[in-house]
């Protein structure tokens, strides 16, 4: 237990895909919840370079970055897999694990932006869905194949955090009629038990969305 | 020969760490260079959510996206590896890699900004660069230890390409006597075979960031 330990914050889908493949691989750690407006001694020692969540650390060596953390864990721990044995496979979850935080600024603007520029991103934010409904999963449950793996839980804030963004910014773009695949997704994913069973609390995000767009608007 | 394709462009950094990967591991490949004003069906086929350079195609499979480029030929052909055995240094070459394509549009932007905003790019560079000095290399020769690996290939644009950018824009940042470390591993990636036989020429790459400051000016 002492041997492994994840410094997060509650409401962080990056550090949700750390909890998630801990979870996958039944590992037990120690979860130390940072507080980012007076981060901790330890945090900053961590990870001096970003000092952000989340950071595991595993005996006494930090790692950070998430999608860093994600490929870690996997090495160290290969059973109950996050990846496919096959190269391309890892090739292509890896691929849409990029996407999903390459575009991720793009989607988070129907939230902090307003005006023509909220309509931009909202555009922008659509492109983003079609390219993953037509090219992401095809006839595949889960972007990782057969199972949830490393870029299901990559592309996580989608599936759960999403939806509040755009109910906090009073926006509909996710919707089933345009994005049966993707939409499909969403549902098997947050079934998916190890997921249902660690999700932040709904009403809480969408109060901290509301709020944070309230300061905007 | 016919199995393994690389689609290009000349001057591109992101390119040449998939060269140099495929030099280090002695493939023989067939390259294809890319006219990005006229991208060709093959390059949008293969590449459909980006359609850019670098692709890899393998056995008809193609891969995009440079990172992910080089964890594939990793797995694919693992002697003269690009990474260490050791989880935790793999976590710390990725580490880099990333936070030198995260920081590189800072970087450029002491090339394509003017003005005030060409100001703060300069100084968030050297923010950059401190950090690289300070946190990246320690006493290694390499960001990957010992010898070359994937984060010197990921980070080779600083190498080679940023003093262009410099002296295009007129400005200069990267200073032995202020970055040591990262100065001494300059030399040391730029003087390492496989890198050294394979970069682009230094009088063609400055002409065309000249022109492209010129339209900025």
């Amino acid at each position: 237990m002492g041997d492994l330990k994840l410094h997060g914050t509650a409401s962080s889908p990056f550090v949700y895909r750390v909890i998630w493949a801990l979870k996958l691989k039944g590992l037990d750690y120690e979860y130390v919840e940072e507080d980012l407006s007076n981060k901790s001694d330890l945090l900053l020692k961590y990870n001096p370079v970003y000092k952000r969540v989340p950071v595991l650390i595993h005996g006494g060596k930090p790692v950070a970055e998430s999608s860093v953390i994600l490929e870690y864990i996997e090495e160290t721990w290969p059973h109950n897999p996050l990846l496919s044995a096959d190269p391309h496979e890892k090739a292509v979850a890896r691929f849409w694990s990029k996407f999903g935080d390459d575009k991720r600024p793009t989607i988070v603007g129907i939230l902090i932006k307003v005006g023509e520029e909220q309509e931009k991103a909202i555009q922008d934010s659509l492109e983003v869905l079609k390219i993953l409904e037509e090219h992401g999963l095809g006839e595949k449950e889960f972007f990782g194949g057969e199972t949830i793996g490393l870029a299901d839980m990559a592309l996580g804030w989608m599936a759960y955090w999403m939806c509040m963004m755009e109910e906090a910014a009073g926006v509909k773009l996710f919707e089933e009629h345009k994005f049966p695949r993707l939409f499909k997704w969403t549902r098997n994913f947050k079934e998916f038990p190890i997921i249902k069973e660690n999700l932040p609390d709904r009403n809480e995000l969408l109060a901290y969305y509301k709020s944070l767009r309230k300061m905007i608007d």
